[in-house]
């Protein structure tokens, strides 16, 4: 075979570039990325989330027909013989796929991994063909509303640990189709109006009126009856008197069960402590066709006092709220898993949008101009005629007992290079001929004017502190803490 | 749409299994999992590792010519419009990429994720189609050899925190080339007459011999030369020593610069104190063509006295380590980020074999029988009418300090019930209404026998200690610690 040289030679021009739509972690986007699933997970586990791994691709069939229109967007292997086999196109399908083949009655699983779309990309507003998801879901026959409580529970402590501030606006697809039924609309158009109507959160009421009128065929009565309901948001009490109080509603039946399951959760969200945190908003409708009971989404903004006590209908264009997208989403889904097994496995769960939480993160982190993080807490370094390998053998001292260090890759590094090269680095160990010769080095605090201070005050140079080899692990720990 | 429940119906049965060669990872596998990779990682820290993340599809062309005969087994994606794309091979293609697209002149960099290869699995045996690799590299100009051992001493460091015995094996490039130019081997057989000789830790001496004379031509007397130098082991001082007494090795260039290297690779091996992991044997040749300098592989035994110091020649048919396949390799790379950018850019890494370290380690704790590992720190339970508000608010206390809780999620739950999910939870929180009646719960530990216990001795019955609400979560976070 050639050697790589001589293929060099020969080859073509390479395209130096990812794939459309995806794009290489490294530096300090991994380490926030990474400080981020770190976080999260740390709130899964304390609620007794164990993690699941599914492989990237799955049978072809298992995706069909659970995605409707969006399947064109799916990502199928090339027929190389054996199996036909598509790239995961979300995390909740291959979850009720893992359910039903293992036969699984119950669990509280996490899923953090990327997932892929053959969408246009907008790299800038964050939107890649491979994006990551980031799925808690609890699965199981439960007495009514206590997980969708504690998943509610879970995105509140979620943002707070990422110390972003956040509305979750939610509702009920029982009230919400009960209501739709109430106002007129039959059961073969249900779904299109509620998409119509997710939309208020982008769109004034006067469009999606428009939309359902002139482009679903409603008549105009109709469509303001939904109107009347449809813009309603306020804390889950307040939303649950204004319903009640609907002579109406109240008597449909599917109004009915999904008022019922709000009055749990309105208990239930006090007693974790996060009902200042939930809007009841009657217009959320959320796309996907498999849910079945509550539904929410969550926006990056504080709820206004305004929203948290609204005294009336608002218009939800007005709120500045809905012009950031939502940032997690999720629902209750009961029937998905049954689509794979025999059995039906109630399910509710979370997906947080995480690069568009990076991309946030990110831009804070921009404004606060935060220095470069260095992960290394020694420099381990020498004055005069380099002593390599007495540096790799303080260095070995230090990685055994569990110490971040580095020393120069050179055999005789200059010390102004050694000093550039630790900026950032706390602790530097320096090592002279006279200091070895008695079994020591020199311990120093860096960062506090190798350079500078020594032209303000070039008498008082800190040398650091004479410490022995054998206690110098000990006193770096002490240092550290 | 259709909702769910219609598909289902329709829908016809779809066959429940992951695709051939692939895997789900839960429970306490993915644990382990977790904890290896976190520990692997960890070390790589300690060394100023960098994460990188690259997309699971690279273009088509960056990865055509580098893998050989190898190239068929790699996946492609459909064309489905656009780029041409498959799912990567390896990381260190990715990483050279990488590094030639952002012009990066130095980083030590660690990549843990899933590759492809549409190889014939061998479940049993740890082979699959999709696998974890799990590369540490450092790239850039440095004086020779520094980066080689600590990439060495990373090895040694990573198996020492998974507490397996290793021995690493090395050998150089220039000085196996170099030897089998003096044997007699032509410039353009060194390949292949190298990959005959990489077999010798399976194949006895005259099998490889004879596939060297009868297969690839070689005259018994070449072959008999090249056995002379190939079936030696020793510590790299020992192996030098032997090498250094040839006077025919010394005078070629090849084997020169290779003995230079090694020179120094003994003493900073010293230094780093990891000379005893080490066996320099010379029937080491690596089967990848883009390795330019030290090669090395780890196998899982620990080196026996006669392997840290031979007293000569030995059949290497004969060594119980080459039974085992080895759990890493790697070595020096320094012509492969120039097939990408114009400028070359040394590099030098190593691979952790991270599924077949996962098998032994499983192997190991099935052996041990070590218990299922709970990690939920406290469950909150009631005696009496359910109190499920009252535990849910519990538990949000328990939360909000950082720990992990667990409550039944049924609104009256029987408390046998209660205790046997808490089975392997360290602590009990008990609601009862006459405490809650003060603001008081019981802490309890638990397992110190709720069932067996109460039998034996009835009348000693622990209801676990009074503690106000207020000072519960500070009282579990004692007995935590």
């Amino acid at each position: 075979m050639a050697t790589p040289d001589a293929k060099a030679a020969r080859a073509p021009a390479v395209t130096l570039k990812t794939p459309k739509g995806t794009r290489d972690w490294s530096g300090q986007d991994m380490l926030l990325r990474e400080e981020v699933f770190k976080l999260i997970t740390d709130v899964f586990k304390k609620h007794g989330g164990t993690p699941l791994d599914t492989p990237v691709f799955e049978l072809k069939e298992i995706l069909s027909g659970k995605y409707g229109e969006d399947s064109k967007l799916i990502y199928d292997l090339q027929d190389q013989g054996g199996e036909l086999c598509s790239l995961r196109y979300d995390l909740t399908v291959p979850f009720a796929r893992w359910l039903a083949m293992n036969n699984i009655q119950s669990v509280k699983r996490y899923h953090i991994a990327k997932v892929y779309r053959r969408d246009q990309p907008a790299i800038a507003r964050g939107r890649f063909r491979e994006f990551h998801q980031c799925d808690f879901d609890i699965a199981g026959v439960y007495d009514p509303m206590i997980p969708d409580a504690e998943v509610l529970r879970i995105i509140v402590e979620v943002f707070g640990a990422l110390d972003l501030g956040v509305t979750i606006k939610l509702n009920h697809r029982q009230v919400l189709d009960g209501m739709f039924a109430v106002a007129g609309v039959s059961a073969d158009k249900i779904r299109t109006i509620s998409s119509a109507v997710d939309k208020l959160d982008k769109m004034p009421w006067e469009d999606v009126k428009k939309e359902m009128v002139e482009e679903k065929g409603l008549s105009t009565e109709v469509a303001d009856r939904i109107g009347e309901y449809v813009r309603y948001a306020g804390t889950i009490t307040e939303t649950l008197e204004l319903l009640k109080s609907r002579e109406e509603l109240v008597a449909n039946e599917q109004v009915k069960r999904g008022l019922d399951d709000m009055t749990l959760l309105a208990s239930y969200t006090k007693a974790f402590g996060i009902s200042d945190k939930i809007s009841f908003d009657l217009s959320l409708a959320r796309g996907l066709d498999y849910y079945t009971g509550l539904i929410y989404e969550v926006v990056n903004l504080p709820p206004k006092p305004e929203d948290a006590a609204p005294s009336g209908k608002k218009s939800k264009k007005d709120d500045p709220a809905s012009q950031v997208g939502s940032i997690a989403a999720g629902g209750r889904y009961d029937n998905l898993v049954g689509m794979y097994g025999k059995k039906q496995i109630p399910c509710v769960g979370i997906s947080f949008g995480v690069d568009r939480i990076f991309t946030i993160l990110e831009a804070r982190r921009r404004k606060d101009g935060l220095k470069q993080r260095r992960d290394i807490d020694v420099y381990v370094m020498a004055f005069g005629s380099g002593f390599l390998t007495e540096r790799m053998s303080v260095a070995q001292r230090l990685w055994s007992a569990g110490i971040r260090a580095e020393f120069s890759p050179k055999v005789k590094p200059k010390l102004p290079q050694q000093f550039k090269a630790a900026e950032g680095i706390p602790l530097g160990v320096i090592l002279g001929q006279e200091e070895l010769d008695n079994g020591q080095v020199r311990l120093k605090v860096l960062g506090q004017g190798e350079g500078k201070a020594d032209d303000e005050k070039p008498a008082e140079k800190d040398n650091g502190k004479l410490v022995s080899l054998d206690d110098l692990a000990d006193e770096v720990k002490k240092l550290l803490i």
